[in-house]
């Protein structure tokens, strides 16, 4: 019986709380976790996917927090005062308002190489050879993004896209999805990005909504939304609660 | 018949030269392609190991590639502002210098990136395991080094040797070096970060020549010479031209 996405994100919460940061990443184990607030919305969706295929939650969880790391890690160096200058996040000082520029930037790096360790606890590198790809998506987006006059869509697309992608492909393939399966997961996996950019553009008041207007984004959520359902039935496996998940993406309110 | 060190860097820089950085990473070309400079000790070194076991360059120049590129993302991190504070390197600007801060550093996460795309291609994950671990430690090593007040032996330890473990390490594992087969070559790498750094202290007349002096200094980089040079005559292996570098590595004057 898969779990609902609140049980999910407890074990979700638990994992990442246990992550130990010791050994040579014990002068960052503050900073580290500091920065891993957050919904938990890709790890909840790479758990979920693992479930529907079957696969123990315990199995999965490497690769869930992983995606998690490589969320936090983009945060932390997008916040830095060269990049958006973010003094706050969640309420909270951001990485660099706490703790400095210098320890900020290292945190950075080192929740990425956290992450690819986590990736790399597999007897498959799949899963941490997708999760690479999707951040240097992440990276190249930002840079995009940095430089100014880019198509909306392509940034999202690589700015939240492919870690939303990596979230479902990693949960599928730390589950031992075979390569002859992926097809329907990516194709499920590609509604994600741009479901959960437009419902934040509209919550945030940015993006898509100062291009089209907050009516057309709804449209825009709403729709990805239905494709993403309309894949997730073509998928032959326990899909339930990942629908309970997506139809919660068009839903959510913050 | 093994290739002289001249040989393997002529093959280091020509596939470094070729490596596309384009897709996602195209808005990040420049100044990763300009980060890339150096005298390629680390992925000499890996190109050597991998010969010394019966390999071809071309198995092995990936490996040796991602090794450099976690070298250059240290230092692209190290010279920005909040960190060493650096505008020159190798007689050019910086990547911060010359393209700004928020580009360098993103320019590191993307090299950090792309040298774990290059450790991933291999069949096993060992070398993209050891390529981590060895990230992970610089990480730490950097922030230990920032809060300052730390021995200079764990600081060199982390901070340069273990990326020279990795270089011998990944080397050998992108070469087919079994579990069973690994002790004498972590033996042999584990002299070579202590040499390297000694001499580049000499060298810039810092660490330990201010901690004890140059005389001093140029004793322990001959000692670990000679421990490095024993531990290769303990392995089963051509490993003439490792020796070669080694006391390349003891004589060196830049």
């Amino acid at each position: 019986m898969p779990q609902d996405p609140d049980a999910l994100r407890e074990l979700v919460e638990a994992f990442l709380g246990e992550l130990p940061f010791d050994g040579v990443l014990e002068p960052l184990a503050a900073p580290m976790r500091h920065s891993l607030g957050g919904k938990r919305v890709r790890p909840v969706l790479a758990l979920a996917v693992g479930e529907a295929l079957g696969a123990d939650t315990a199995t999965v969880l490497p690769a869930a927090a992983a995606v998690e790391l490589v969320h936090s890690f983009s945060l932390v160096h997008d916040d830095l005062p060269s990049l958006d200058n973010d003094t706050e996040r969640r309420g909270r000082p951001t990485v660099w308002a706490a703790h400095g520029e210098a320890t900020a930037i290292l945190t950075g790096d080192a929740l990425l190489g956290e992450a690819m360790r986590l990736a790399l606890t597999y007897d498959t590198p799949a899963v941490a050879r997708e999760l690479v790809d999707a951040t240097l998506a992440m990276i190249g987006g930002q840079q995009l993004d940095l430089e100014g006059g880019h198509d909306l869509h392509r940034l999202h697309e690589l700015k939240t896209g492919a870690l939303f992608r990596a979230a479902v492909m990693c949960g599928g393939l730390a589950a031992g999805l075979g390569v002859s399966e992926e097809a329907p997961w990516r194709a499920f996996a590609g509604e994600l990005g741009v479901l959960f950019q437009a419902v934040d553009d509209i919550l945030d008041g940015d993006g898509f909504v100062l291009e089209v207007g907050a009516d057309e984004t709804r449209k825009v959520a709403e729709s990805a939304g239905e494709r993403a359902q309309a894949r997730l039935a073509e998928i032959d496996a326990d899909t339930s609660v990942l629908a309970t998940i997506v139809a919660g993406l068009v839903a959510r309110t913050h």
